[in-house]
Parts: structure tokens; C-alpha cells; sequence
């Protein structure tokens, strides 16, 4: 009967720990992705990012064991929010469009994680790079993803003649990369969403993105 | 008339100083281009580059005071070589789209060079970088290159209705330099040239490359 307690109990202390572990990592990433949108990539500290939830710089480290660690999480957590926030695998492709436009525009209000985005892709070319994995992996799920939304449009018969799916969302990754490259060496000289979203309508038929009346703000 | 002599003899004194330290400079970029292709941005050391040419890391580093120096030095003499071997800047919009091209397939060849380009133009974001100021000017310079081309092309007729020089060189910037990326991480996922090559022909009328027939190895 003891026993049984404790196996009944142990696991449910076990979950009660796990979910404030959960709860405390994602308190660190909120405040890291608003530290480093605020303060850039190089001088975002673990201290404030520490602070502002109220712990110290040596428990954020248990979670986290180095800043690229942090920045590698940080990046992951912002895909999860992007996938919460726009609606980018649904099985409408003309919807994913447009939702990749309206994630365009959301990034031109956060520059400093985009710059942290650029900076650690382009650091994470090389192999022994600790989020290495991550960016190859996010490449091949993102390709996949926006190749599906062209797939999908052809199958509607929408996308040019001649347009291949896989090469288009390659194209719209380098497109999208390379804008944001622009832009964060001079916020003036480009507009990330326009030039999205007339690429998408040179061979996507009828593409626009939604009106405002739709009830999205951009 | 000794005055006149000595006034004869010195500005010639320095000439060849001149041309010295510039031969040698020139050597340390060839050697430095060919350690970072070969090694990479990182690993390519600066004592590898001083041994190529014959000479101390001090005496390198005389003509170069850091590692981030030389880099840019680097990146400025890999665009100067360019600018010899392909037609970026002639009056032949169309030449200069296709020398694009050539560029992109020769850069699928030196993956290092490629990859310092990308690292450093990332890291350059950041303005109290000693490279931001190198890379800001670059992009003025590259996108007013790019845009007289297309405006070449405007001129003849041959833009589609409604493309505008200015962003198309924008979005030809973009789509280049995020085709790097994908590729560093990448290399069989993505041809750079061929769709670099249709980009240009989905907006340039009559645009193709020019035929192997025409000369030029591809």
C-alpha cells in the first residue's frame, strides 16, 4: 500500500517538476528574445536575461550551458511562436504565402532577433558550429514546408508554367535571407514584405496579400 | 643642381618603396584568398598566409594589423579581381546580368572565399564592426551597379512591365546572397547560377546565358 503511494506519487511529483523546469525554461526565452531584439545579439547578456526573470546568471546556465545554447533556443522558441502566430502549414498554399508575408512584416518590428537569425546561420555554416545541426535541419523542414504551399498552388493550376515547386522555395528562403541581410545594413534602402510578396505574384496567379479589411494590421 | 639631383632621386626612392609594399601586399591578398578558399574563414590562419609568401607573421601583420584587416582586404581584392575577369560594369545590361551568372558559378568553386564573404557580411551588421562601413558602401555601390544594368535594359524595352530597376537589384542582391547560404549549408540542394539565371529570364525579355558555344567554360 506504501508502495503504491510512492509510485502513485513519485511520478506525479516527477510531471510537477518537469512542467516548472518547462515553465522556468520558457520564462528564460521569452525574456532572451525580448533582450536580444532589444539590445542585438552580441550585447544581450545572460545577466539581464537573468534578471529580468528573476534568477541568477548560474541558474540560467543549469538551463542553458552557453549563449549559443541560449541563441540556438531562443531561435527554435520564435519558430514556435511564428507557427502559433501565422498560419504557416495549413493545406491552403496561397495561405502560407501570405502568411510568410505577414512574418516578413512581424520581423521588420524585431530586427535585433533577426540580426541574432543572420549573424548565427551565417556562423553556423561551419560543421563543428554547436547549432550546426539546427540550421541545417530548419532548412530542410522550411524548404519542405514552403514547397508544399507551391505544390499545393500548382495543383490548383496558379503557378506559372514551368515553375518547379522545391526551386521556388528555395528561391523564396534566399530571397527572404537576403533581404533581411539588406535591410539590417540599412532599414531604408528595403521593404522585406513588398518585395515578398511581388515575387510571389510574378508567378503565383492572383496572389495578393490580404486586404486590411481581412482584420490583419500590417 | 645637387638639390635638383636629390630632388630627382627621392620622389623615385619612393615610387619603388611604394611599388614594393604594394607587390607585397598584393602577394599577402593572393596567398590569404588561397588559405582562406582552401581552409575556410576561420581556420585559414594568419601564419599559413605569411609562410605562402615568405615572410614572419610580424611582417604580415605590418601590413595588415589584424586578422578582421586582412579579411576585408580580402573581400575588397576578390571584387577587384572580379571586376577584371567579368563584364560587371560595361554599358550591355544584358552582359552585365550575365557576367553575374559567370560570378555566381565561379563562386561555386572557391566554397571558402564564399563562406568569409557571408560570415563577415553577417557579422558586419553590428556598426562598431571594423568591416560595417566596408560592407554598407559595397551594397551602395553593388545595388547602383546592378540597377544601371536593368535601367540599360529598361531603356530597350526589354523589363517587364512594372519591374523597377532599383528593387530588381535589390532582389538580384538578395536572391545571391542567400543562395550563398543555402549553399554553404548545402551544396547539393541548390544551383546558384542557374536560378540566379531564372530570376533574370522571368522578368528580362529574351534573356539567356550565353551558349558554351560563345567561349566561355561553364
Amino acid at each position: 500500500m506504501s508502495t503504491e503511494t510512492t509510485t502513485k506519487v513519485a511520478p506525479r511529483r516527477a510531471r510537477g517538476e518537469y512542467a516548472k523546469t518547462r515553465a522556468r525554461k520558457m520564462a528564460i526565452l521569452d525574456a532572451a528574445l525580448e533582450v536580444f531584439a532589444e539590445s542585438g545579439y552580441r550585447s544581450g547578456s545572460l545577466k539581464e536575461v537573468a534578471t529580468r526573470v528573476g534568477i541568477s546568471e548560474a541558474g540560467l546556465l543549469h538551463h542553458f550551458p552557453s549563449k549559443v545554447h541560449l541563441l540556438e533556443a531562443v531561435l527554435e522558441h520564435r519558430d514556435d511562436l511564428a507557427r502559433e502566430r501565422f498560419e504557416l502549414d495549413g493545406d491552403d498554399g496561397a495561405a502560407t504565402l501570405r502568411a510568410l508575408v505577414d512574418l516578413a512584416t512581424y520581423n521588420a518590428s524585431v530586427p535585433g532577433v533577426v540580426e541574432l537569425y543572420c549573424v548565427l546561420s551565417a556562423e553556423a555554416i561551419a560543421p563543428d558550429h554547436p547549432a550546426h545541426d539546427y540550421f541545417v535541419t530548419r532548412y530542410v523542414d522550411t524548404r519542405e514546408m514552403i514547397a508544399s504551399a507551391f505544390r499545393q498552388l500548382q495543383d490548383a493550376g496558379r503557378l506559372a508554367p514551368g515553375a518547379d515547386p522545391h526551386r521556388a522555395a528555395n528561391a523564396t528562403i534566399a530571397l527572404m535571407d537576403g533581404l533581411q541581410l539588406q535591410w539590417l545594413l540599412d532599414r531604408d534602402v528595403v521593404d522585406m514584405a513588398r518585395e515578398l510578396s511581388d515575387f510571389f505574384a510574378s508567378f503565383v496567379e492572383g496572389f495578393r496579400v490580404a486586404e486590411p479589411l481581412d482584420g490583419i494590421t500590417r
